[in-house]
């Protein structure tokens, strides 16, 4: 059983991600839907089961029934006993706690395992993308929000359960707000949510910009992370100003993390980081640079290799370790 | 052997501790010299030796041949093997390597062990002070600089060898030059030495403040932690703008590095640590709020139990590790 085909899902606050993989952990089908923006955590689950099936069909299996588990990394906090997902405050209404294991797996029919989005995509960036040769690393998904996942000696550090807010490291004090309700934190620069507040109030003040004239050419109701490629693409003023702010951010965050820890690599991942790619992990190492401590052997900063999949991939694992 | 008399020095960048231990790390005897401002690295070596010889006098003992090793807690870069110290840039002329541990074995005529002097008071804290009955817990050292030691699961985390650089945590993006020439570090607002050029460089602007009559008076050539508690007790306003500024900086960092690692507990210590004490400690718990990710549970916020000779109890723990 520990080596059969799994289903995973990624719940992202823009996106879901689903995919079946095999036992060597190769993506035999995947399907994606957008997150839900009403509705409540229960209109998320039924988004996320019909992703999963979409993804099964994709597979050529016939139904869920095939799968030996489903595994799913989830943003808010987990209880991985009880299958349950509290304070998840990108995702519509979800302030309290819902059970989203018991429901997908009442509705899919097969065993569902629940774990942190950001640390099972670590976890399999570290076990098969770009950390496997490495012993310590933190993985940062800059996303809707900053994530990130810390690997100490192969093995995750959680510390009392919330360890990896490194989107909440403070590098400016007194600084921009933060959807967080906290001030100059690394994500009120660069969490796609806070870039999107931030380009929407600029565009209110009469900041020129194509922004929301490509999202609604492209038929988004949201900045996602392809508009704000094809606005650097075109070299939109306002665009590359915000995602200026954002690199520095983020260079002065990381670089904080390992001025403290020390650690081998920096793997980047998330919506955005993986869709602006190679180039802007190029522009977040230099960020990093100026405020490294020990300044001549910085770690190794790396895209994701898994990419988009990488998050839906590592919550499949899930499976192996939490049901059998 | 290894439950025999041992020796302990804390060599920092205002004063050197030494102390003088029994297999049940009770202090027997200790001395305090003031780290030589001139000369290199010998003179300071010369320094600790006589500071040691001292600890031993007061202790009973008739010379240091009656000790099993010394310790040594030392900023720098450490090679534990060769007993090396590099760049100690708090230290007299010491960018280079200088062979501390060798040095001080031959002047005293018994085995050295060196190790670094933030993490060895962070053992004695875990060990034998505040952080007993945790498992994970950074050491925050206020002092010249400010360093920090990081222990998880009760055993220290290195990284790559220079993990615990708290101090250069970024919390003012382009904020106040660092002693280590980068900007907006913790300690570019927080380390002794930065607080006195900041003051210096304010008096000089016409800004009132007694912090340098009291420190003619108490014949001093530095902003020693005396000083400073000193005019914050005649409510010198000089001094109370600069340590607010200092104790803001802190609270901003720490929390970054709880966000990240969610530890149990930070202990407090070093020079400016613990000569101001407990209500700063309080001041610095009220200053990480705000910026605490999880508000519900902040960690323990502790003054360093060990106080001034946690460093030095710190170092003589090395002997057993090291030498024996």
């Amino acid at each position: 059983m520990a080596q059969s085909i799994r289903g995973g899902i990624d719940l992202g606050g823009t996106k879901i991600q689903t995919v079946i993989v095999d036992e060597s952990q190769k993506v035999l089908g995947s399907a994606r839907a957008a997150t839900p923006t009403g509705g409540g955590p229960a209109d998320v689950a039924a988004a996320m089961a019909g992703a999963l099936r979409e993804a099964t069909k994709a597979a050529g299996l016939k139904d869920t029934a095939a799968l030996a588990g489903i595994g799913v990394g989830s943003p808010g906090a987990v209880d991985e006993k009880a299958g349950t997902v509290s304070g998840a405050g990108n995702l519509p209404d979800w302030a309290g706690t819902f059970p989203l294991g018991p429901t997908l797996s009442k509705d899919l029919g097969v065993p569902v395992a629940i774990g942190n989005d950001v640390q099972v995509a670590t976890d399999a960036e570290l076990l098969l993308g770009a950390g496997r040769e490495v012993s310590s690393l933190i993985g940062v998904f800059w996303g809707t929000g900053v994530g990130s996942g810390i690997m100490l000696d192969r093995r995750p550090w959680l510390g009392r359960g919330a360890a990896g807010e490194l989107g909440h490291t403070v590098i400016k004090l007194g600084g921009a707000r933060c959807p967080c309700g906290r001030r100059g934190c690394v994500e009120a620069y660069a969490g796609r949510g806070a870039l999107e507040a931030r380009a929407r109030k600029r565009d209110s003040e009469g900041k020129a910009t194509d922004l929301f004239k490509l999202m609604e050419k492209h038929d988004r109701t949201r900045l996602t992370s392809s508009i704000w490629a094809r606005a650097l693409d075109q070299k939109d003023g306002l665009a590359r100003e915000l995602i200026d702010d954002a690199i520095e951010a983020l260079g002065a965050g990381i670089a904080s993390a390992i001025n403290l820890l020390d650690l081998e690599m920096v793997v980047i991942g998330g919506g955005l980081g993986v869709r602006l790619g190679q180039p802007y992990v190029e522009r977040i190492e230099l960020a990093m640079r100026p405020h490294l401590f020990v300044d001549d052997r910085p770690p190794d900063v790396r895209l994701a290799e898994l990419g988009d999949l990488g998050g839906a991939i590592g919550a499949a694992l899930l499976v192996d370790k939490t049901l059998h």
